[in-house]
């Protein structure tokens, strides 16, 4: 393996070029004029992935963008397989001015490399490939069966993936599957996320009169959907944030106190969150820790919300509707069925009379928990320490990558999510990068994941 | 007198003429691009007011639309004098494509004159002008000394009335005012208005994180300002509509059961509001009526609110801030300025932590009441039921007219608020109109109004 470690540190200016070339490739999923450009991403991957010697590499063309596939089954029906999991296109770049460079113009600055999709997911796949690139050139073989799965519509919601996995479950049957798109504890401490968020997002819209109305000819008499919404979205919550949907906490997994003690031993700083985000003090639900209320417990977030008169100065209107976006991150067990059931319920049972509430089921996700005592897992605490020389965090982050849980119901096998970015690196906002140094260690973590995982079964 | 109405019976047709002309002209305060245009309404009154036999008449400057002015004090100093007060300018014609035919185009339908400031207040001006040229034409002097004020700028909120009032009190001290800028009770049946409501209208921002936070990385432990400004405009009413504020009806003038018994005399229906905006029920402060909420009690309506995302879908967003404009309409005793600091002190009483909240004072004015039993009311009552065969009644109105108050306080003359309009003649909307009943009767009343208000003194 050190042959294989001399390798990446000796071809780090090659690294560099071949990333910053598929970095300049707009490969935005949600733009249609950029279908072209997501395309021949699509077709760099597959000739690069050729190009290292994978002996086996289809591009399948899907109702939206192409899904790359490549494999190398050449270790052996003995050896276990590992299933690579990542995106190949990128978020929007809006908004474009606040760009210190083109982002699809790469360049380096300060140990560095901006360019949008650096962190988010790009430079994380392609740390990947550059390992198993490596392990090829080297040792002329794989230490696993590896399977790579690189599709081109995480970002605008995945939705020819679950038709595609659920046709092809013994194309991409594995021992484990493995994904780099979460971020590192914090700076030099490695992490694996072992439990995502889910989702419930639902609209409320709240109809009163049937047109806008003078506040000073008809307020007092007629209800006011504004009125009438503020007081069903305060109603949610109680001061202390703790959410008052009947039954909303009923399947919550309770902490225990193993996990709040390692969640505790995550040093998570309270100070660094307020600095980040300029804020006095925190706030969240009582009797939890910050780094509990974010991974480990649910919440509620009015995400958007609009009627009436916005502009400048005064407008005296009786607005004749009123809508809000309120969203809640579910943890196990909580289902996303049942939570949208019990806000709509919630929602309609305080409606105050003299307006029509309707609740819409805008998108949801279960929430996942991955087991950490997988042999998989093993292996990849055993790479991330080995790498970083710094003990590796078990982690839950707040966020939600509905395809855990697509990988976990269909193909059941376990998911290790080893991410390399940093929190700060803007993967949806202007100036996104990636630190060269999590680049460059996580090909290191890469080869001796895929080298400790042959140890799996 | 008779032979005064009869001429007004006489001149219909070239009235009609007379009132398109004026109704023709674009003079839309608002808009710079109709500044020539208010102006050449202004000369066309001015014109007009020599024509009809006024001796003086004037074009005052201000700082922004002229004041025309005219006055025949020829009745003498044992007269009594009334001061008309009225608008020439008229709100914008947006959005234009409802108009049935085009709004300085005035159309005749149905008896009603259609076109932009048909009823408000053009064409309310405008019988007083036709009624004090019948009296000069046939009697060839005025009952009483009359001055007339009509302003370009009500539509925006009189920003040069109250200087020009202030530096002028000489010329235009008076015994009383009429105004006629108001709505009858229903169609046939007159009214005068006695109460008008204040107002007190405050913007609530609220800052939370220096930037919009993804809801799943920081859901849960920094401060949602939106969640945080549901919680605070809830807070402001209870769910029976009662307001919350800490010593919000401290002043409120306790309805008395003489005018209890007037207001419910009046016979107001909650079915024809029910149908008119088309909602299942009614919503208000309980022990109350309608007619007593919209005119003899205090209200609190969220006019916007906007924060967020607020497009299509969903977006899981932690916004920075959130906005909410709130209003109060007021009665006597309350004060505009003591309502604010109530209101301001109550927002952050109750403001969450975690965010940072700023009140701003956009707007107010103080109710108004003027006494019922004025010899000018006493006059209008006369004019109205001998014009209407009808009862008139006395009426709360909900909005305010600033100009009431100055008058009251500057003048310290009782104003009489004796309008034509219907409700449902589209003031600030489009396709306006005026019944041309009500302007002909209009005419009759005024004729009346001013020959009774003689024996004022």
């Amino acid at each position: 393996m050190n042959d294989v470690l001399s390798y990446l540190d000796s071809h780090r200016e090659q690294q560099l070029t071949e990333l910053q070339e598929l970095l300049s490739i707009a490969s935005v999923s949600t733009d249609p004029d950029r279908a072209a450009d997501v395309r021949s991403c699509a077709s760099w991957l597959e000739a690069h992935l050729l190009r290292i010697g994978m002996p086996t590499v289809r591009v399948y063309d899907t109702d939206g963008h192409p899904i790359v596939y490549a494999e190398d089954l050449r270790a052996g029906a003995k050896k276990p397989t590992v299933l690579f999991y990542g995106h190949y296109d990128v978020q929007p770049v809006d908004p474009i001015d606040l760009w210190s460079a083109p982002p699809f113009s790469p360049t380096i600055r300060d140990n560095k490399i901006y360019a949008r999709g650096a962190t988010d997911d790009k430079g994380q796949v392609f740390l990947h490939i550059k390992a198993i690139e490596a392990m090829l050139a080297v040792d002329g073989s794989l230490p696993v069966n590896v399977k790579m799965i690189i599709e081109g519509e995480e970002e605008i919601g995945s939705p020819n993936l679950a038709p595609f996995v659920a046709s092809h479950t013994d194309l991409l049957s594995c021992n484990c599957i493995v994904v780099s798109d979460t971020s590192m504890f914090a700076p030099g401490i490695p992490s694996l996320v072992y439990g995502l968020r889910g989702l419930c997002y639902v609209q409320i819209d709240v109809q009163g009169p049937n047109r806008d109305l003078h506040s000073g000819s008809y307020g007092g008499a007629v209800q006011n959907p504004l009125n009438a919404l503020v007081t069903i979205l305060a109603s949610l919550k109680d001061e202390h944030g703790h959410v008052q949907i009947e039954g909303f906490y009923d399947n919550v997994l309770p902490l225990d106190d193993e996990e709040r003690a390692s969640l505790a031993a995550l040093g998570y700083s309270d100070e660094r969150l307020l600095k980040d985000v300029n804020v006095k003090e925190l706030f969240g639900e009582q009797g939890f820790t910050t780094i509990e209320r974010l991974g480990a417990r649910p919440t509620l977030d009015v995400n958007g919300m609009v009627g009436g008169f916005t502009g400048e100065g005064a407008k005296t209107v009786l607005p004749a509707r009123a809508m809000a976006k309120v969203s809640m991150r579910l943890v196990p067990h909580q289902s996303y069925e049942d939570i949208t059931k019990k806000i709509t319920a919630h929602i309609h049972r305080v409606a105050p009379p003299g307006v029509t509430v309707t609740v819409t089921d805008l998108h949801g996700a279960d929430p996942v928990i991955v087991p950490r005592s997988t042999p998989a897992m093993h292996a990849a605490v055993r790479a991330l320490e080995e790498t970083f020389n710094e003990r590796c965090r078990f982690a839950r982050e707040g966020g939600s990558i509905p395809v855990v849980l697509l990988f976990d119901t269909v193909l059941r096998s376990p998911t290790v999510l080893m991410g390399f970015g940093l929190n700060n690196e803007n993967a949806h906002s202007p100036d996104e990068h990636f630190d060269l140094g999590n680049f460059y260690a996580g090909m290191k973590a890469a080869v001796r994941f895929y080298t400790y995982a042959a140890e799996m079964v």
